[in-house]
C-alpha cells in the first residue's frame, strides 16, 4: 500500500516537472548550439536551433494539457526562450555573415538580442489573452536561424535588414493569433 | 513655460527609465563578451563581462534612489543577468579551459547555466526580503570570470569543481545578506 502510494506521489510530481524539465532541454540545446558555433559547427548549430523550436511547441502545450501552468515555468520559459531564440540565433548568423560587417554586425545583433529582451520582459509582465503584442522571440529566432539556410544565395547585406526588420517587430504593437 | 513643461516632462521621463537603460548596457556589455570569445579575445571578454558586474552595482542603486523600481525592470535585469554572468562567464572557462576535457567540460557548462536559470525564475517570484535565498548567479559570474586570472596557475580540473560547486550554491538555500 506504501509502495503504491510513493509511486502515485512520484507520479505526480513527475507530472508537475514534466513541462519544465522539456524547457531545460530547451535551454539545454539551445547552449549546446551555442558550443557549436564556438567550435565552427554552424550547420550543426542551426539544427539545434531547430530542436529548440520543437521542445518550445511541446512544452507549452504539455503544460496546458495537464493543467501544470505556473508562475515559475513562465518565468523559466522566458529565461530560456532569450538564450535559445535570442543569443544562439544572433551568433549564428554574425559567424555565418555579419562578421564580414566589422562593427556594423555586432551592433545589429546587439539590437536584435537587446529587443527580444525587452519583448521577453514586456510579455512576462502582462495578463496573456490568446494573441502576442509583438513578434515572439520564438517565431524571430527561428526565422533568423532559417535564414542561415539562403546565405549562399542572397546578398549578405540583406542579412541586416533582416535582422533589423525582426527586431523592429518584436517591439512593435502588431497583433498575433496563438495557434 | 510650455518649454519649461516639456523640459520637466523629459527629464521625468528619463529619470523612470534610467535604471532599465543601465541594465540595458549591461546586456550589452555581456553579449560584446560573447562575440569576444567568438573572436578568441579571451581577456577582453573577461573585462566585459568586469564592467558587467559595475553596472549591476548600479541599476538596482539607482532605481532604489530614484523610487523608480518596477516589475518590467526586475524581469529585465534577470534576462540580462543570464547572459552576462551565466552564458558569458560559462563560455568564458569553456573556452579558456573546458574545452581541454571535451563532452565533460561541455557538461560542466551546461549545469552552471541550467542552475543560473532555475535560479533566476525562482529569484523572480519569490518576494525579495532583504537577502537572497541561494547565491546569486551575479556572485557566481564573478567568481567564474576572476577564475579565468588564475588559469595559468592553478591544476586545470579544479575549474570543474568550481563551476559545479557555484552551480550548487545557486540552488542551494543558503541565506545571502543583500549588501
Amino acid at each position: 500500500m506504501y509502495f503504491l502510494e510513493r509511486v502515485d506521489h512520484t507520479v505526480k510530481r513527475m507530472k508537475s516537472q514534466a513541462a519544465n524539465v522539456l524547457t531545460l532541454l530547451n535551454l539545454t540545446l539551445g547552449a549546446i548550439a551555442i558550443v557549436c558555433i564556438l567550435n565552427g559547427q554552424l550547420e550543426l548549430s542551426f539544427w539545434f536551433i531547430f530542436l529548440c523550436a520543437l521542445f518550445d511547441r511541446f512544452d507549452g502545450m504539455i503544460a496546458r494539457k495537464l493543467q501544470i501552468e505556473s508562475e515559475f515555468g513562465k518565468q523559466l520559459d522566458s529565461l530560456c526562450d532569450l538564450i535559445s531564440f535570442g543569443v544562439a540565433p544572433a551568433f549564428l548568423i554574425y559567424e555565418a555573415v555579419l562578421f564580414e560587417f566589422g562593427l556594423p554586425g555586432i551592433v545589429f545583433i546587439l539590437i536584435y538580442i537587446i529587443c527580444g529582451a525587452i519583448r521577453l520582459a514586456r510579455f512576462n509582465i502582462t495578463e496573456f489573452e490568446g494573441h502576442f503584442t509583438g513578434l515572439p522571440i520564438t517565431l524571430a529566432g527561428c526565422f533568423v536561424a532559417l535564414s542561415y539556410l539562403t546565405v549562399d544565395l542572397l546578398p549578405h547585406y540583406l542579412f541586416m535588414f533582416l535582422v533589423l526588420i525582426l527586431s523592429f517587430f518584436m517591439l512593435s504593437n502588431v497583433s498575433i493569433q496563438k495557434r
